[in-house]
């Protein structure tokens, strides 16, 4: 394996344990293991654990962009199809994993954001990116329709993003995919 | 101090640790500490740190219960006041802790809900609980304007309960009050 090839697999690994069971709840020794990878080629891409999982939010936001781009940032679809094709994808996502996992973002926010300005950043800086591609379709939206709202599109985005995050967090709680349903059904209704 | 002064000592300590550092970062140990009670004080009124936790889960919605009936409840105020006070309450809650600790039910929602039925059914109760309050919210608006949506009252009011969880969510992740006053605006826009 390629010292490229290790340092994704770590990434996977811890990606998946931290997405799953928390980053309090993932010891290193749990990562190494279950990638197979020994403490010393860890230690060679990582000064610690904390680096580590802040290099999974950078792949968290990699394959979140690849949805993304699939789906709500595809020009070759009406708005309503971007949006609908969005939830749907995330849905599917989230219905792989019986709906317990949550968004890792969200998961990292709750557990890591008031404790360490490292992560703060991070994850404010992975929701700032999300919006700007809801800031996007409301805009394309705005050339056919006016929306009614009294706030600016970034601000609406944001608005969109965040009341997703808590449809996210609502599904752990329920473990069922109603709230992000209900979500869409709302957030379709406000938008078109 | 009595054994109910002793359990309610315990029960705030381990529900101000919890809120600020979350579950699995607050050990037992520090909650002893902190609260000066001794170890078999503990024992005699928790199983374990887990019965413990869900116990400071019917403190807090103990002390939402609370803040909910002084503003979103109170019937001698407009639909527009109530909604309005709700807000600002949470929103001076949320300032006195620098906008870092998020909602507890919504950080143990992350961080347990997956892991644990126990929490799972408690947490998904909580939300039940504040719902039926902004559906009540909803019913009374009703009486003066139809409300534009395709959804019945328990619908809209889990949409505002879900979407609050994430502007709080996003409040930490940001460290200001703007993600919580855009949810203000937008809900009540909805609203009326």
């Amino acid at each position: 394996m390629s010292a490229a090839e290790t340092r994704q697999k770590l990434i996977e690994t811890g990606a998946y344990l931290f997405h799953r069971q928390g980053y309090n709840n993932t010891g290193l020794s749990q990562i190494l293991t279950e990638s197979r990878i020994p403490k010393g080629s860890f230690y060679f891409h990582f000064a610690n654990k904390k680096q580590f999982a802040l290099a999974t939010i950078d792949y968290f936001n990699q394959q979140f962009s690849q949805l993304v781009n699939e789906t709500l940032n595809n020009k070759e679809l009406t708005p309503q199809l971007r949006f609908t094709h969005f939830h749907q994808a995330v849905l599917l996502q989230y219905k792989k994993m019986n709906y317990q996992a949550g968004c890792p973002i969200g998961n990292l926010t709750q557990e890591m954001a008031s404790l360490d300005p490292a992560f703060q950043d991070k994850v404010s800086s992975s929701f700032g990116k999300i919006e700007e591609h809801f800031a996007d379709l409301i805009a394309d939206i705005e050339q056919t329709h006016q929306l009614n709202h009294s706030t600016n599109n970034l601000q609406l985005a944001q608005f969109i993003v965040n009341s997703w995050e808590g449809a996210v967090l609502r599904m752990k709680a329920e473990q069922n995919s109603y709230p992000l349903q209900n979500w869409y059904q709302h957030i379709y209704n406000l938008l078109f």
